[in-house]
C-alpha cells in the first residue's frame, strides 16, 4: 500500500469501496472511512442534497438507500493529488438509474470526505457532442417545416394548447441556468420574468455595480464567456449576456410576465400558476414549480419613526441608480454591507457629502486578496493552466462539506488579517466595526449562513479609513427628522438623501406572497445551515435549507444564489425534475424537517 | 537520424532550419527541402498570402525577406504525426515583429510543405486570458463612468467626432468575424450592413436552407457554438447566432446602413465612405476599407429573349423564399447547383410539379459522404476526441497548398464514386450530367476555383433519379414564352413559376458598384486560382485572387468565403490591418499582378 502512487491508493480504495457497496456490507464500507468522516450526496444516492456526518449517519443512509441505488463501476477520473494532509481525486460511477461523478479525500488510506453527485440519467442524456441533432432532415419530406416554423409553432403552443411540465418564476441567472439545463433535458419549461428584458434584474441595479466574483467563477452552463471577458462583469454587460443566452439557448422565457399567484392541487398533483402575459391573464398548469426569485425576499426598510416626515429623497438600496444627481448634497447611507459601501463610494465619487451609518459588524476583505486566497486555487487562469476546468473546480468546491468550511477558512483569514493589516488598522482607527464572522470563518461561511453581512472591498474602505466617507458606527437610527437622521448616540445627521441599504427579507416571503402564507410556513426558512450564529439559528442542518432539493411542499423547489451556484446546482435540480417527468423513481432519503417556519 | 521518433525528426529539422535561416544561408535552407516543395506563407514573412513553389521561388522569397523578418525560436507545438508518406507537426516561431505558428511535412527528412502564419503582433497581443481587463477600476475614481456610459459614449463618438481606422462593408459572417478580430486588436472599426438586423443575409434566403458544412467547421472566432448545436445550422438559427455575436462582441455594427459609395484620396491616404445611417447621410473617413459583401457579386439572370412576356412568376434564386405557395403549380428551375437543387426539392416537397433545366455538368457528392471523407479527419467529434481542436484543424487545412489539393482529392473521389455508385448510376439513368470537376478533384477544388458548380446532396438527387423532379439536361433555354420555357432541343416546358438559379456575378462587381469601375479593373478578378479550368482562367496564381491580402489598390481589401474561411483568414487580415494602424512596417513580398481585369 505505502509505495503506491496517490492514484494507485485511490484506485485501490475505490475498488474496496465498490466491493463493500455491492455486497451491501455496511460495516465493511464504514471500515473504509475515518472516524471523523463526511459523505455528501447530491441526487445520486438520496434524491436529495444531504451530508451524512460520521459513521452512524453514513450507516443509516446506506441501509436505507443501497438496495435501490446499486452503485457500481467506480473509476478514478483525471489525476489524483496529494495535499498536506490528504490525497484526493475525482471519480465516476453509476447507479441503477444514473451516471455520476464524485470526489474522495483519503487520510491514512481511509475516507475523510466523499462526494457523490448525479451527472446524467440513463437513457436521457443531453443531446450534445456525438448525440447532437442534425439540424435538418436530409432526404425527401413532403410539407417539411423549417426550424423557424417549428420553433414559432412550439412557442405558440406552449402555455396554450400544451402545458409546460415545469414553470420557473424569476428569470435572473438562477432561472436562466435552470431553464437551460431543462431545455437540454427536453423538459418543457416556461420561465416567468416580470421585467421587460432578460438581464433587467441586473440592469435595474445601481449604475456602478460590477460583479464581486471573478469571471472564472461566473460562467453559465454550456456557453462560457469568451476569454476576453473582464474579470468583474459590469452589471449591464452581464445583463446583455443573459439576454443573449436566453435567445441562443431558445428558452421559453416570457418577459413582462409577472406571476400573479400559484396554488397546488394535491389530487391532480398540478400547480395553477396565474400570470399576466402581454396583458392577458393566463393560467399555466405545470407539474413542478420553481421559485427562482433571488436569494432574498422583499427590500426591507427599518420601521424608524418619522420616516414620512423626511423632506429629502429616501429610497431602499435596490432603487438607487447613480450618485450623479447628488453632487454637493448631504447623503446618509444606512447599512454597512456590499451595497451600502458601493453606493456610498458612488455618491462620494459624484461629489456628495456621505455618511455611512453602521449598525452591526461587517466582514471586510479586499477583493484582490479574496481572489488570490479564496478563488484562485480553483477559479483563475492559473487553475485553468493546471487543467482545473470550471467543471472540475465546481466538483472540488462541492467536495468540502459545509461543516468543514469554517475550519478551512480560518487558516486563510489568519493570512488575510496579516497581509492587509494596513487596511484593518485604518478601518479600526476610523471606528469601523469589522470582523471575520463570529468564528473567524470569513465571507464564504457567512454567505452560506445568512447571504449577507460582508463587504468585498473594491475601494470604499479606503474612503472610510481616511474619513472621506464619514462614519457613524455602533449606533442605531432613532428617528428620521424632516431634515435628517437622529442617531441613538444623540447626534444628528442633516441629509438631503437617505439610502436604506438595509437588506432584504427572507426568501420564503416569495412563497408567502405568490402561493400562500401556509405554504411558506410549511417549507419554512430558506438558505442558511443552522450554524447557530447571528441570523442562522440552530440546530445544524448541514445543507442550505430548501435549496435545490425537495421541500416539505410537494413539487415546489427553490433555486438561486450566485452565478457559480446557479450553474452547478441547476444540474442537480434539473435532473431531479427530469426524473419526475419521465417517471424514474425518486425515493427521497432524509427529507429535511422544518425547524424555523419564518 | 533513422531511429528518431517523428517528433525527434521534426525537432532536428526545425533546429537545422532555424540555423540556416539565422545565417541567411539560402543554399543551406534549400538543402532542407525536397526538390518538389512548397512554402506557403501568410503574413509572417511576406505581409501577403503567398505560396512559393519549388526551390527557386523559395530562394527568391528568402533573399527578399530574411533580412527584415529575422525568424527564430522555432519549436514544435503538440504532437508529431506519421502518415503514409510523410511525418508532420505544427510549430511556433517568432519574427522581429510577430509571433507565428506553422506546420511542416517532411519526406525522407526533407520538407515537402511548409506553412508559416502570423498569430500575434509583438506588443499588441489580444487582451484575453491573463491579459483580460478588470472590467472595473477598483479604488477611488471621482466622476467614474460605468461600462454602459462609456460604451454609449464611444458608440456615439465613432463615426462622428472620431473616425474609425477601418470600415467593413457587409455584415455577414465575413464582416462580423473580421470586426471581432479587429475589436480584440483594438482597431476602431465600423461594419456597414444594409439589412435591418445582423443575420438577415441568412434569414432572407429560402426557408429550407441549412448550412451544407457541419458545425465543427463553422465556429466563429472566440465564441464557439455550444455542444448541442445541430450539425447543419438552419439559416434562421445561424442568423440569430450572428446577431447575438455582434452584440456580445460589442461590435460597432451599423444596421440599415447601406454604403452609397467610396473613394480613395491618394494624398491623404484616406477613404471617403458615404453611408445612409438612420436616414442621415454620413461620410466616414477610414484609412482602410474592406469589402466583405459576400464572395459573389450581383444575382445573375441570363438574358433570354422573351423574359418580359412571361405571364407567371419569375425570380432569381436569391429571391426564392418557400415552395408553400406553389402547390400543384408547374415550376421550372433553371440551373443545377446547390440552390437549384434545394429550391427544386423545396417546391416538390410542397406539392409542385418541378422540372430542373441543367445547362452544364455539376459536381454531386452526398452530404454524409462528404462529411465522412472530407470533413471528418479535421472537423468532427472524432477529431476533437483526438485533440484536433478547431484551431489546430484550421492550421492543418491551411498546410496543404492549393496546388496539392486536386491530387489529394482525387484519391478520395475515387472512393466516393465507388461508395455511392447507386446514386451516380441513378443520376446517369435520369440523364443528369455530373462529374467530379474537370480533373476529378471534386468540390473543394471547384469551390476554390469558381465558388460554384456543385451540389452537396441532401435529398434532391434521389428525387431527380426517380423522376419526381423532372429533368432537362444538356440543353439551353432558348426563349421564355408567355406560358413557359422553350429549350434548345425544341421542347417546351409549361410553367407558372420560373426560378433562375443561375448564380451571381463576380465579386469585384461590388468594387465597381461602390467605388468605381476603374478601381474594380485595377484590382481585377477576385477568387479563383488560375487553374485554367472552366471559369478559372490561367496563369496559375497559387492563392485565391485578392482575398485577405493586399490588392493593387492601396488600402482596399476583400474578405469573405464560408464560415471556416471567415474565421481563419480574418485573423491574418486583421493582423495586416492592425500592423498598419500602429505603424509596424509591412513590406509586401510578391504583390500579385492582375491577369484578369474582370
Amino acid at each position: 500500500m505505502h509505495d503506491l502512487t496517490p492514484a494507485g491508493k485511490i484506485g485501490h480504495w475505490l475498488c474496496q469501496f465498490e466491493r463493500a457497496l455491492s455486497a451491501r456490507a455496511i460495516e465493511a464500507t464504514l471500515a473504509l472511512f475515518q472516524e471523523r468522516c463526511f459523505w455528501r450526496d447530491m441526487v445520486a444516492f438520496t434524491w436529495n442534497i444531504k451530508t451524512m456526518e460520521g459513521p452512524s449517519e453514513i450507516a443509516a443512509f446506506l441501509a436505507a438507500t443501497l438496495g435501490d441505488v446499486a452503485p457500481r463501476n467506480f473509476a478514478i477520473e483525471g489525476e489524483a493529488r496529494k495535499n498536506e494532509d490528504a490525497i484526493e481525486a475525482r471519480f465516476t460511477f453509476e447507479t441503477r438509474t444514473l451516471t455520476g461523478r464524485g470526489h474522495v479525500r483519503l487520510r491514512d488510506g481511509k475516507a475523510y470526505t466523499v462526494l457523490t453527485t448525479a451527472s446524467a440519467l440513463k437513457g436521457y442524456q443531453e443531446k450534445a457532442g456525438r448525440l447532437r441533432g442534425a439540424g435538418v432532415a436530409h432526404g425527401v419530406h413532403p410539407n417539411r417545416q423549417s426550424w423557424l416554423e417549428l420553433k414559432l409553432r412550439r412557442e405558440a403552443e406552449l402555455g396554450s394548447t400544451c402545458q409546460p411540465y415545469c414553470v420557473i418564476i424569476g428569470g435572473g441567472q438562477g432561472g436562466i441556468a435552470l431553464a437551460a439545463r431543462l431545455k437540454r433535458l427536453e423538459v418543457p419549461t416556461i420561465v416567468l420574468e416580470r421585467n421587460a428584458r432578460a438581464g433587467d434584474s441586473w440592469r435595474n441595479r445601481y449604475q456602478s455595480l460590477c460583479l464581486h466574483d471573478p469571471v472564472w467563477y461566473d460562467h453559465l452552463p454550456y456557453l462560457p464567456f469568451p476569454d476576453h471577458w473582464p474579470v468583474f462583469s459590469p452589471k449591464d454587460k452581464l445583463g446583455d449576456w443573459l439576454e443573449m443566452y436566453v435567445k441562443v439557448m431558445e428558452l421559453n422565457y416570457w418577459t413582462s410576465a409577472p406571476c400573479l399567484g400559484a396554488s397546488y392541487a394535491v389530487d391532480a398533483k398540478e400547480w395553477s400558476v396565474r400570470v399576466d402575459h402581454n396583458g392577458e391573464r393566463i393560467t399555466l398548469r405545470p407539474k413542478q414549480l420553481v421559485l427562482a426569485t433571488g436569494m432574498s425576499g422583499f427590500p426591507e426598510v427599518p420601521n424608524v419613526p418619522g420616516r414620512d416626515s423626511f423632506e429629502g429623497e429616501q429610497h431602499h438600496s435596490s432603487r438607487h441608480t447613480s450618485g450623479a444627481a447628488y453632487s454637493g448634497k448631504r447623503c446618509v447611507v444606512i447599512g454597512s454591507n456590499n451595497s451600502a459601501h458601493d453606493i456610498a463610494a458612488d455618491l462620494w465619487e459624484h461629489g456628495a457629502d456621505v455618511t455611512m451609518v453602521q449598525r452591526s459588524p461587517t466582514v471586510v476583505v479586499r477583493s484582490e486578496t479574496l481572489i488570490e486566497k479564496a478563488h484562485a486555487p480553483l477559479y483563475s487562469e492559473a487553475a485553468l493552466e493546471k487543467g482545473i476546468s470550471t467543471d472540475i473546480a465546481d466538483l472540488i468546491l462541492a467536495s468540502v462539506p459545509h461543516r468543514l468550511v469554517p475550519e478551512r477558512a480560518k487558516v486563510i483569514y489568519d493570512e488575510i488579517r496579516e497581509r492587509d493589516k494596513d487596511l484593518y488598522t485604518g478601518l479600526e482607527k476610523a471606528g469601523f466595526c469589522f470582523h471575520f464572522g463570529g468564528d473567524g470563518s470569513g465571507i464564504h461561511a457567512i454567505y452560506a449562513r445568512r447571504g449577507s453581512g460582508y463587504y468585498i472591498d473594491v475601494g470604499a474602505s479606503e474612503l472610510i479609513a481616511d474619513g472621506r466617507i464619514k462614519l457613524k458606527s455602533r449606533v442605531e437610527v432613532e428617528r428620521i427628522m424632516p431634515s435628517g437622521v437622529r442617531l441613538s448616540d444623540g447626534s444628528f445627521l442633516p441629509a438631503e438623501l437617505i439610502v436604506y441599504a438595509t437588506g432584504f427579507g427572507p426568501m420564503n416571503e416569495w412563497a408567502a406572497h405568490l402561493i400562500s402564507p401556509e405554504v411558506a410556513a410549511t417549507v419554512g426558512k430558506c438558505w442558511g445551515l443552522g450554524s447557530d450564529t447571528p441570523k442562522d439559528p440552530g440546530p445544524w442542518e448541514g445543507e442550505l435549507r430548501n435549496m435545490w432539493r425537495p421541500t416539505q411542499q410537494e413539487a415546489l423547489w427553490f433555486h438561486g444564489g450566485n452565478l457559480q451556484q446557479s450553474r452547478f446546482y441547476s444540474l442537480q435540480l434539473a435532473l431531479q425534475i427530469k426524473a419526475r417527468a419521465v417517471g424514474i423513481p425518486t425515493p427521497v432519503y432524509g427529507l429535511q424537517p422544518v425547524y424555523h417556519r419564518h
